[in-house]
C-alpha cells in the first residue's frame, strides 16, 4: 500500500482544504501541522495550526461549529490535504456557510 | 462595494483551490501571485505560480488540459481564492480528474 507521507513546507504545513460531505462544496482553506492531523485523525474533528495564534485549533472549540472529518484525501505530490466534513454549523467565522461567501465582480467583491 | 485585496503571504502568494464548475468538486490546489490572478482575469485560463519552477505556469500548456475559469471567488480574510472553472480534460497531471484520488485508509493511501 502506498504510504502517507505529507510534505510538510518549510513552516511543518500543508495545506487543508475542507469540503461539505453531503453537498460537496468547498467550505474553507487552513493549514496543518503533523500534530493536527494526528489530532484530526484520533478525534474525527478537524484540527488545525492556527498561524495566526500558532497553536493547534479545533475548528468550533468556541462557537461550537465542529467539524466531523469522515474522509482525509491527499493530492497528488501530498502538499495538500482534502478534509471531507459535515459540518456543525457555519463553517465561516462571519456566519457565512462557507468562507467562499464573495465572488469578484470587476475590482469589488459582491455576494456569491 | 467592498474592494477585493488579496493577502499575500511573504512570498507574495495566495492559496488557490480550483472546483469543477459543474460538479463542485475539489480539483486541484495551487498558489497565485498578483500577476497570476491579473493573467487569469485577463485570459480566463487559470494561471499560476510555480514555486518548484518559479514562473508563471497556465494550467494546461503543455498538456492541452486548460481550465476555463467561470467565477473567482475570495475567502473571508481574502489569503485564499477560489477558481470556478470547466476543465479540458483532467486537472491532475497522474491523469486523475482530481489530483485529490486517494484517501487515507490507516497509515496508507488506496483510490478515494
Amino acid at each position: 500500500m502506498e504510504p502517507f507521507n505529507p510534505k510538510f513546507d518549510a513552516n511543518g504545513l500543508v495545506t487543508a482544504v475542507v469540503t461539505h460531505a453531503g453537498t460537496g462544496a468547498l467550505l474553507m482553506v487552513a493549514h496543518m501541522d503533523a500534530a493536527a492531523i494526528a489530532a484530526t485523525r484520533e478525534t474525527g474533528l478537524a484540527t488545525f495550526w492556527s498561524r495566526s495564534r500558532q497553536r493547534l485549533w479545533v475548528k468550533g472549540e468556541t462557537s461550537g461549529h465542529f467539524l466531523r472529518v469522515r474522509e482525509i484525501r491527499v493530492d497528488c505530490d501530498q502538499d495538500a490535504v482534502q478534509l471531507i466534513a459535515a459540518p456543525e454549523g457555519p463553517a465561516c467565522h462571519t456566519g457565512a456557510a462557507s468562507c467562499f461567501y464573495r465572488r469578484l465582480d470587476g475590482d469589488g467583491l459582491v455576494p456569491a
